[in-house]
């Protein structure tokens, strides 16, 4: 009995709510998720379908992305992964899919602004769109290099506050407490996504929320007074 | 055995009837339902997935917001539900999501015109989209002006006659006798909302139906003489 | 026993297919079937949910619109069908939705143009949009002049080689050799309507599809030298 | 017992998979697989349902259209599957679809410009939109001249690098290792046509992916230093 054992049941299940949620066909997308005092992450393997994965083929890798447990490759966006475990401390879980509407603002290389209170209950301000990787980078250490694109886009923006970006060209990562937190975000992202997209083809010139919109409703939910929910 | 037992599962089967309708994701959205002989409004309870909500969990609140019944948080948003039985004295059930399409109408900021007769059936005249809150009135009492909002949109409009409202940069509220039939409305809305994406997006200058359709359509299900349906 | 009792079960289950096929919420919709024999057509009984409704609640009507048989009132869009059958001699099942992207056309105005082969192997040329009503048709026998404006619609016209059509304003009719047939039609209409929405979006000035291609593909699946199917 | 049993049992159930992924509805699309070693095609008859269809109804033909073993006339589109056969060697199965976004991208006569890392991930390049027939090719062999536009389109461009094309005025066919793969390319194709139908609509500007991306992504999957996945 592996000591990895309840972090890759908790993996694989996020993993498989990707799928439950509509969020990924066939092999694509991952999760990942940190045991930060042990120091791994433990993540999807490359190129494995959801209806065969199984608990056991959650692979288990080190912030340098040294195998630690698992028989299988992990995902190929592994470096990724790690690149955010590395620079953002507070998250725990992250997910990429490259779910429909989200990967249309990334393939447009727009950033997706707050057009309404669905977006500001989860988001303080624009989901931002990364800038687009040089020729040296791709060329590089790519995956590695997609970290930096996420990580450079947060230098003055707080993680939590907006826990979704969209990497240009390419398709959405998302982040929370644990994996199963980085699905949620990944959920609504799509939905709000949606949701712009379906406001500017039906009006170009659709204006942002007002700040004092945007505020009230993201401290609504998430400020030191918040009233949403049941937990103080 | 607690007096509102019936409300209360009347009101939680509403509140499910939303999420297998698709209408909301998560714990989007919330139904409530008033006993108007009581002085009392049951409502969802704020935050809770509607896979984990039970009847008992439903919270019943006077219509000045005091809980008479129940252990969780009612609904961040019952504010705006006891306003709207405060100032609509003939509704019976008040529900409100971010529902897909209705809410890009909202971030777009514009009413629902009279397209077609689907829409006629069910409202006479435009769905209205609400002016913008002040400032001020966001950082007030936020829940109670969105309230506020909306029936200053039906000072001179009949509630009975058009069941649903779009709050600008937000998303609809609908009522109608009950809160099975607010629910119906909102499912109703959201069809509406998309046909009517649809026919703007494929030609941006598609015109309102003309009066006498609008005036027919609505009166043969509604109006005195109406010849639709099995009851009189 | 009815002499009645097949027919209304074959019209049955035609309603049942209009929301196992998603082309229907709620009351939405009705089909018919006729016995030309006997000189009645069975209907959907008038705002009966698909859910509640049985195979005894089929009404059976002659072609003036006189209740022959069932206990119920038959559709409010009783007239239009019964115009079809006498106007069209050869059909023999009628079905009415408001199908999301047919009816977004229908609110557009604007006939479907023969954009690809998928249109041309059920329609031979535009799925026709008919004119808008004048106001005194409106406030006179409405039903019966909606089934005024659909055959007028076909002066020159052959309804087997086009076998649906959308009424401005409104949503389409379909027809077909039976109840079954029509609400065949009635699904390819939707996804004919939604590829030719998403092609006109996608370039407002897509061309339709050459004559020679147009008649090509019609006639393998319709012509007398017909290639395509197993009958023949 | 057949010798073609087990080719045909591959072929059913590549042939339910489509519609299982939603690709298909009622008789719409067809999958073939070829034994090269026995010059034999098993596909799909021609017009019957999927639900009705049996293991045994699959048609097995030689590469020049003639029957070798079945009861049931093969597909219509048959003469384009044994024209892709021939004319490229590696490939063992065919997938047709008149999916709807990928059909709407036919309708308007467009290829699909490569816009993201999926695109980039599966095909390398566009998914090219042949030219339009002549009435002359229409009105000879039309199933061989639809093969004849695939193949032209591919006078300079590898059937491994791109396995989907999309017919002007008509819908994609896709090709694989086996039936089972073509119709996992048809999915593919589905979704890349969705995500670049939004993005084209969200910004009628968007640019293509730079050449340095697309070549990272395909060769990752695809080029001898692969790294996605499980096997070498």
């Amino acid at each position: 009995m592996s000591k990895y054992t309840e972090l890759k049941r908790e993996v694989y299940e996020a993993n498989m709510e990707l799928q439950n949620r509509g969020l990924v066909i066939y092999t694509f997308g991952n999760v990942s998720q940190i045991d930060r005092a042990a120091g791994v992450v433990a993540i999807k393997p490359s190129g494995v379908s959801y209806d065969a994965m199984k608990p056991e083929d959650i692979v288990v890798v080190d912030l340098e992305n040294n195998i630690v447990e698992g028989t299988m490759r992990p995902s190929s966006d592994t470096k990724t992964h790690t690149h955010l475990y590395r620079h953002f401390a507070d998250i725990g879980g992250v997910t990429h899919t490259h779910s429909t509407y989200a990967t249309a603002w990334a393939q447009a290389k727009q950033s997706i602004p707050c057009l309404g209170t669905t977006h500001a209950d989860y988001v303080h301000g624009d989901i931002v769109c990364t800038r687009v990787l040089t020729d040296e980078q791709v060329q590089g250490d790519y995956e590695e290099e997609t970290g930096i694109q996420i990580t450079e886009a947060y230098q003055n923006r707080d993680p939590k506050a907006a826990p979704m970006v969209i990497v240009a060209g390419h398709a959405p990562f998302t982040w929370g407490k644990d994996g199963a937190e980085s699905v949620y975000h990944a959920a609504l992202l799509e939905e709000i996504a949606r949701m712009a997209y379906l406001t500017r083809t039906l009006d170009p010139k659709a204006e942002p929320l007002k700040q004092a919109i945007l505020d009230k409703h993201y401290l609504r939910k998430h400020g030191k007074d918040a009233y949403y929910g049941q937990s103080k």
